[in-house]
């Protein structure tokens, strides 16, 4: 039977060694999610060709994994334009620059790690000292940041905040080449977390300082309103999702939009919500290129990551 | 055979007809789920019991859907202390106490609804003027908050904003009767969705105009500091549930945690966590009462709201 | 707010005592899965109203979960005509009817359950001796069939044949009232399961002995053929869920069908294949009354099982 | 950071261009399913280097995929030693060797589709020739093997009668293959799908055609009972699944196991039942080498079956 047929479902020819390209050019007509993970490619390519602005959205559990390192490769060569995220990415990707998070498994025995002093997030482990580490660069980074406050007269904005911590993490880490490469890196939520801990424990004694919810909105709806196109890669949900998605409503939606979700549809959550939703509200325009590939992040991105180099 | 012994498996008799309260104390002996929805009543009957601080965490999914009049009677009879939540629950909570979501189906045509201005969150539609109503609303409050600002000198906090909406708000919302019952409402991404492009709109002409996102982690540290026990009920995953289960590590652990959501835990995100990893990390106290029910909390929490308000 | 619009969301008056039945018709306004089960019952409903034949079909997790008792009241009192399953199922109520299964934990040891000789279920304990009961039931009455066989110069049927077994049965199992009130159990993959062992032992010594797996098709499609109209209740997937469609292609698809199920519809699997993917078959007729509610059957057909009975 | 510490998380280097075998051999250590994903090449390279036996188990819609003609391929080659799937798996590998499936989408209309005469599986289409031409195979199939069974005396049983099928079948097929290379396919439940509907229209004219379930009980048991190791690549869940673990039992369990799912466990499915609950049943073996990777396995099948050819 014939291959060429674009039309025809047909697996892999495995006879031969293949790359990652090549694989990816190929799998689409393998049906299900692997047509969803083609799709996701073409997409990529197109929103590239198309000089789009890029988004790109993940929850912290991504910077948690090794996916962390594809993110650091994006940003460096600028093949990304935003980030939009939580605050434990922004958290992980600092500790990660000094202290590798572990391997680990997934049943554990908790009460042992606690004991141990180890946390876990899923597979992964993370020693009490990484977080040790956090608190020792935060709370005098706190206090730069409170005097550039008093300096200025008015709250940092989280995305400052983001950009100016990247200066202290190291070259692995993706908030340093943001910085460098002044690509914003957002996070609605920036007082979750550890990082929102070491807030309360600064302003004990520090009662004035603050960030600025608010501040960043400008920032982003400009990015918003001057990018002739816009395409978002989108990893998983929460407000790293939400945000990006309702924030190309000022543009009347985005022009290309990749998801990457575990999570089905059918309790109306923001992670299992499709593209076609977010059509009904300007998030994503009527005619916008878009795919959801269900499956782990930790696999799909890290084969989309050679889409969105470019990889042969 | 007899139905006596505890640790047997046997179903539901349902012969006669029974009230809620009589099946959430039967369902255990069911197995799978049924057994933790079972547990999730006996975790609920300890806490209040024990006279937890109660922390109710849910996604704007779910305010979304009609488990925001449950919330409401909740909040209304004082039966839970604390609340934490994405913006989107907050806004919603306020139009509906205005003007209803309607109930659509999931394979509606988001083209077509996108022509009609309609906004679809799974299986309910929210035609556009309800976010006419919200921005009307919003911009006169937004002012107001910010004379606020203006007369202290300091920004006002998320759950001092959300207390002020709910003076604004019907009698049918529960920010209503969360302001009224002093139950605060803490909200960690203040500025994601149409609120946080409200906030855009209104710094265009008022540039001083803020929200300290840190200005809240003082008083929901104080409630976790304090109380002796507290227990959470923590529907979805999201920053509601990241910033429940995280600001309770400052007393080694919530006592008492009853998780309701969709996701599995294979790819580490928050809201596939289940309770045991939340131990590894002092979020839950090694010794605490805790299940995770699996399923959509539409009807799971529908009926555990029975337990919560101790139904016969 | 007025509760009476049928296409408002509004979600339980949770103030008083309700039974299940009030439960049930209320459930349909608070949106996701809520809507799906409210939707359940209306086609139930009007399944029975219609005379429809209806088909119950399950899994044999279900078997194993207390809903075994659900069915076993439901065949009872003939609120069911058809019943397709696994071949577990049908091992694990002749087992119960005996000796009870136990209720454990997803998360026990199971290398220690294996040493103690303890079989697990997701949270449910099957001590070895079940199967040792299962034996000394199922040896003897081989070879009765056997002799029937050779008397009737034909094989069984799996059908026969499990109806043959619920005489040996207790009261309070399925495939005993299904005997008693004539309705087939049917069961596409009769020697998969500790059955199909039993038979390979049974034939050591008796070679010629045999099920003829094509011998319940002509009963089946004449059920399917004769009925006025047809109704399918499906609980998981599986060849069940499968076989019980695929023969209602004799006469142009189900008339009514309500899903119950875990999976989504990603990958096409045929668990989590929805209602309409059923009509391109004519699986499911062209303008069928159909809903799939997504959830643990475990606590779901709880429910539903009281729609079926008519529960008040 | 260095790369090389076999405990820490580390994602891939996208620099370079890479195979799917250096992929495969990295992936590991970027955490969550992607460990897994690593594990599982482990796991089959063990398998492979121990001579196990290899039991490969599938359900239908993986043979509805491109995955049939990866499966083509390891039959041809003999990488796999004992196939175990649905019957559908064996009809629509059959059709596909003289018409191919086409490429749809998830949400065309079902209707539609119906009054095209289209049948859908996800997003994969099948028009209606196909069956019939399977039609046109199956009736005269079935004429000949009635005639082998009245020259014999005994009915064929289900492996026989896909052998024989498979002589019928062109190249691409894994049947034609595995009646080539005489590695059995098993099929537990031979009477559903198309299959069994046609055995129905067959057994209108000749009441004593049949085919005997419990006959390829002996020859199952046998290779079990005389493999030194066995391994099993278990893709989905469904009787193929339950039926290859539960032979395995008859040597006290598998030695190796590699599940691929999208179910999870909560619901006691066999579809979601982890390789640990196996072990309490002795279908795996106590220390047995296996993993259980979350995701579709259109992808995650796709990547693995380079390493059961050994790619580099």
């Amino acid at each position: 039977m014939a291959n060429e047929n674009p039309d025809e479902i047909k697996g892999l020819n495995i006879s031969k060694d293949i790359t990652i390209g090549e694989f990816l050019k190929k799998i689409r007509h393998t049906g299900f999610q692997a047509t969803n993970l083609g799709k996701a490619v073409e997409i990529i390519d197109k929103m590239k060709l198309d000089n789009a602005t890029i988004f790109l959205s993940f929850t912290s559990n991504m910077a948690s994994s090794g996916l962390r390192d594809v993110f650091a490769y994006l940003v460096k060569n600028k093949l990304v334009d935003v980030i939009i995220t939580s605050v434990g990415s922004v958290e992980e990707d600092l500790i990660k620059s000094k202290m590798p998070f572990l391997l680990g498994s997934f049943d554990m025995d908790d009460v042992e790690l606690h004991k141990k002093g180890i946390n876990r997030i899923g597979n992964i482990l993370v020693p009490n000292n990484r977080y040790g580490h956090l608190e020792k660069v935060l709370q005098p980074f706190f206090k730069k940041m409170h005097e550039k406050q008093k300096r200025s007269g008015k709250m940092i904005s989280p995305s400052e905040l983001i950009a100016e911590l990247g200066t202290l993490a190291g070259e692995d880490s993706f908030i340093y080449w943001a910085a460098k490469n002044e690509i914003p890196v957002f996070c609605p939520a920036i007082t979750d977390g550890a990082f929102g801990l070491q807030t309360f424990f600064y302003k004990q004694d520090h009662k004035d300082f603050g960030i600025d919810a608010t501040a960043d909105m400008q920032r982003l709806a400009e990015i918003v309103l001057q990018s002739k196109r816009t395409g978002a890669i989108i990893l998983g949900g929460g407000v790293a999702k939400h945000h990006t998605i309702g924030v190309n409503i000022l543009r009347d939606g985005l022009d290309y939009a990749v998801y990457v979700t575990t999570a089905g549809e059918g309790d109306g959550s923001v992670a299992g919500a499709r593209p076609k939703e977010a059509k009904s509200w300007s998030k994503l325009k009527e005619d916008a290129n878009s795919v959801c590939v269900e499956g782990d992040a930790t696999i799909i991105f890290s084969l989309l990551a050679f889409a969105m180099k470019g990889g042969k």
